[in-house]
């Protein structure tokens, strides 16, 4: 009978969801033991307990992001599988939110309707729009769908696969031929060596100055000081930035009276425990099958 | 040769997209004459010349309704046709940049930015959610197609047609049945003896406390003073109204100063130029050919 620890800040709430799926075979504990094979919870604590599982064979993490357990300092001796797919529809959400408050001129509206007066400005449109992707895994596909269904072009650039077919356009190198045109640019970057602060100064100044950025995918993908300058020169309209360098963002971090920057405190798509317990009971019957799992991560690669 | 008169505030813009696509045969005019065939522009400024133009046989309106083209007391021996096709798109943009807005915590994230506040508050989801469709037009169907795109449960409340396939569920009476357990409910409905105050104390009451409320069609189908009740009663979450009873509306109407109401200013779903000519020159081969045209107003029925 595998023996199941939950590490998570949400372990109460897991530990219901599990115990109500009744998985045969299972003991579920929330404390290390030396007979604990498989753990299911965030990477951080996950990290923190490593050398104390001296049974481990699989961990499942309930977030996308691994990077706690990438140090090449930690084992490797067991196999790791992150939570993927849930996330496509939130990212959509958050992206598509964002981009339709500045087109649909929200808050100018708002601040029109405090001062009681009828505003007609004629509305902007995603329609016909072009959207650049910077990642186009599982995440990125499911925003180009979204932004299919809205009439947008897209644009991905990527190192690997191009089998979405909802991106109009591969680029693999030649950011600023990516970003040349775009109206608006959303990174979903893993955090690996390949994307640190891909985001810079030439890429930021290949963007038109109408342009929206959004970064959902990790802080490391930008240059931070190279984001302020174009925000602060007018040379970009908008970021909408989910994730950064150090989180929570420090106090006195000169993006938070950046204008035109908008901070949304890394809430853009969360692990709601039920997406991530399905994920993982899939998972766990592959597990118990002696089946190859899903959702594997590549120590080397990152994701 | 037909001689068309184009009556609009866009008048310019209209006659430079109908000179650049070389309509064969036909004269473009801005003042009526006793020749004038074909009439296309804003039901209002139709209205007002409709006794001087005695050869008129088709009026296109730029705009989806068509109230002022209605009154019984004015002539009816022409073929009058709206605008359609083109708003759902808009109107999807419209409805889900607001949902999203309310869901992602828009606003709250804003005034935490403010106060230099890392807010890490957990975001709402469309997905899983039940939107009700208050007319199950074209543009309700797109809507509806946007809600099955973000996994939302769709229901709608149409006197006519059940031809949606991303409609779960239709109503055709029993509205409180229809508004229980609703998340939202959006009423894209035009102004006819049947739609006047749908939208009353009875069917708010209906609706639960977290409901959204999107008044998108006319302003006539709310009873403006029921949901002014509902809203400060804390019995409606938000309601966000395109349209209203009167419009601009007047200084010193309640809505100005009522609380979790949002006013956009009939800036839903504009009549783009570009793509009202594209209807019209649709409309205007079939003319030429003697066919039927698309897009026909019923005058009984209203739209």
């Amino acid at each position: 009978m595998p023996e199941l620890l939950v590490l998570s800040k949400h372990a109460d709430e897991y530990c219901a969801l599990l115990q109500a799926e009744h998985l045969p075979n299972l003991e579920i504990k929330t404390a290390p033991s030396p007979e604990t094979e498989i753990v299911f919870g965030e990477p951080d604590l996950i990290r923190d307990r490593l050398d104390a599982l001296p049974a481990l064979a699989w961990a499942q993490s309930t977030w996308a992001g691994v990077e706690p357990l990438l140090d090449p300092g930690l084992r490797r001796d067991y196999v790791l599988t992150n939570a993927r797919g849930v996330f496509g529809p939130l990212m959509s959400e958050f992206v598509f939110g964002y981009l339709l408050l500045q087109e649909r001129k929200i808050l100018q509206r708002l601040d029109a309707q405090r001062q009681h007066c009828w505003d007609p400005t004629l509305t902007g449109t995603l329609r016909g729009k072009t959207l650049g992707l910077l990642g186009v895994g599982s995440i990125g596909a499911h925003l180009a769908s979204t932004a299919k269904h809205f009439g947008l072009h897209v644009r991905g650039f990527t190192r690997s696969s191009e089998d979405c077919a909802d991106v109009d356009i591969y680029f693999h190198a030649n950011l600023p031929a990516f970003a040349a045109g775009l109206d608006y640019l959303v990174s979903v970057l893993p955090n690996t060596a390949d994307t640190m602060q891909i985001i810079d100064a030439d890429l930021l100044q290949a963007l038109p100055a109408h342009a929206i950025l959004i970064n959902a995918g990790r802080g490391s993908a930008v240059n931070e000081l190279a984001l302020v300058e174009a925000l602060e020169a007018g040379r970009l309209a908008l970021a909408v930035l989910d994730v950064f360098e150090q989180e929570p963002l420090p106090t006195g971090h000169i993006f938070w009276g950046t204008r035109n920057l908008l901070i949304t405190s890394h809430t853009a798509a969360p692990s709601f425990p039920a997406d991530i317990v399905g994920l993982f009971i899939e998972n766990y019957h592959l597990y118990v099958d002696h089946k190859l799992l899903m959702y594997r991560v590549d120590f080397e690669r990152g994701y």
